[in-house]
């Protein structure tokens, strides 16, 4: 296949030894390992994962659910507060396989009661201090109620704790990473020792850059890292992953120079690649760039290149004026993204180095 | 059909006057209506121009043209430079429809002179100040250069001078707006007298913010704004829309309620939103919130409620207590989007307060 047009293009090898490596690191450790599988939403890449004999995966909307429940998955966590708009397609999940659901709230569980038709595992969402949603760590008078109003729904069953500081995304280092995620580690166990009643809870743990950096698992049962399949410049940004490990990179044809202001303009925008940032400095940067060779391979980002500015089609790299130089339009040039999730979202498949086509879930209003 | 998940609504009947209204000023002003169809990306509405005898449109990549063509458009722009890698796709549309291309390089006029197989018409892609894209208007030599090298290809037509005044977007006021607007329409008529030459050249100008407000469009042949068949959060905080022209809001579940720091959490995220923002104060606001009735229609948004955040599927709704306390999980919300385009790119279609459903091109790597 020629590449004509914005690409994403998926290294099996990087991405297979990114499975491995976490798989690793949760044996090890004793961890359930239970990947996220938001990011990559593809039943293809979804066999990788059931080759190495992985059983269990966690995703982030009902749809995602049925997908890969369509595939064979009979042990999904939807990690994501229970939708009860969408309670006929949870009853007809739970119906067919082990499903856990994810809980907050009070009048959730109380509709629960009466709405749901087959028996589903919960776990109830805490928030270690990322402030996005769950319940307050110290907040136990709402754990009480919504664990004895679930005591009248004989079709709940009470899993856990489940956890996602995704405020390690905002760290400026290492050890503040690890810090958040000792801290909630630790935290987390004032909960284990109060619910004792409930034997067996599970601790559930999220992020990729905790689980790519730290060494200590202390107290966490299970681990849901979804980006790590992939990786992307925010996580390389953040130190959790190394450019050799990014799996993932939009191929985009040059359509103009403007070598006057070291530009180059691609056919490859917001679309293609979301419009997530990193901040360099006072900079915002919208991918990194590097060169795409004729097996559809690419090796280290070109230093003194990034996305400047993307519009709904366009984007704009920038840089030094020898880079720039280097390429003309009718090229392509590859952009390592920002945000691999969005940007494997936003293309909807993938294409890998040997031409095969790897689907993704088609997404929102597509039924 | 009762919505439970992220679903993005379309309000038929703004629509329409929004294209009825820049028709209407087309007409009054005597120039050539282009309408660009990024934003909705459509068959359905693009039929709804086609009524009202609109015969001649804008595209922003050869799958669109492609699209369109398809359902039976026979006069296509693509306001895009020209990608050689497609070349073979443009041939195609230019064999069976009147095709305009894009140019900005010496390099891809040498090219197209030996690959083009059909007639096409071009436009020049001038760089009135926005620096995205195009030639500098001082830079008459490589306008020169371009020409006649194009003179000899006989199957490119040389049409006029195409302007995007995308500046217009990072304006804080109404007149500079217009500024921006009178001042290249003033300047751009220097490349009109010194190509006299060439007899009726179009200069065609772009973008939905100028279009909106300008009332004088003195030496511009031709307009060609997209963005107004929905408008949104950011036309509307730059002036250039209403709230009630806005004619697309997409539909949210609440899933979570944290009244204890004024916020809500609904099923709606960057992967249907966009992460495009506006910024109020030092604020992000990634849209504005409004109530959905039970006909799946909106009124104003809610005083003292925004989006303050937006995770892959999640959003996080923030302010004034007693407008936050009004909603609980279970319940619809409406997020008028900041950038419709990016919104209705990333959802793929559209649902009608009347139950239809409005295709939308299904993009990128599908075909």
């Amino acid at each position: 296949m020629q590449i004509t047009k914005p690409t994403l293009i998926l290294d099996k090898k990087r991405c297979m030894q990114n499975i491995e490596s976490m798989q690793a690191k949760a044996e090890k450790k004793n961890l359930i390992f239970r990947p996220h599988f938001k990011t990559h939403q593809s039943l293809a890449v979804g066999r990788w994962f059931k080759k190495l004999g992985i059983d269990k995966i966690t995703v982030s909307s009902v749809d995602m659910a049925k997908y890969f429940a369509s595939d064979g998955w009979r042990n999904i966590t939807i990690a994501f507060p229970v939708n009860l708009l969408e309670i006929d397609a949870i009853n007809a999940l739970a119906k067919s396989i082990k499903l856990n659901i994810t809980l907050l709230s009070l009048e959730t569980v109380r509709e629960l009661k009466s709405k749901l038709s087959f028996p589903a595992g919960f776990f109830i969402k805490i928030d270690a201090g990322y402030h996005r949603t769950g319940i307050d760590i110290e907040n136990v008078e709402l754990i009480d109620q919504i664990l004895e109003e679930a005591q009248e729904a004989p079709l709940l069953n009470f899993k856990g704790f489940l956890v996602h500081n995704g405020h390690t995304y905002h760290t400026k280092s290492k050890e503040e990473i690890l810090n958040i995620h000792n801290n909630s580690a630790k935290a987390i166990q004032s909960l284990r020792k109060r619910y004792t009643d409930y034997e067996n809870l599970l601790i559930s743990f999220g992020d990729t850059p905790s689980c790519s950096l730290s060494n200590s698992f202390k107290g966490i049962d299970e681990i849901r890292p979804g980006n790590f399949v992939f990786y992307d410049i925010m996580q390389q940004d953040l130190g959790a992953c190394d450019y050799k490990q990014i799996a993932v990179a939009l191929a985009c044809p040059i359509v103009a120079a403007h070598p006057e202001r070291n530009e180059l303009v691609i056919y490859g925008g917001a679309v293609h690649l979301s419009k997530d940032y990193i901040t360099v400095g006072k900079k915002k940067v919208f991918g990194k760039v590097v060169r795409i060779d004729h097996n559809k391979r690419w090796g280290a980002p070109i230093e003194g290149l990034w996305v400047e500015k993307l519009s709904q089609e366009h984007g704009i790299i920038k840089g030094e004026a020898e880079a720039i130089q280097s390429f003309k339009p009718g090229d392509l040039l590859g952009i390592l993204p920002v945000h691999s999730c969005l940007t494997a979202d936003a293309m909807r498949g993938y294409f890998t180095p040997e031409n095969q086509f790897i689907d993704h879930l088609s997404g929102n209003n597509l039924e």
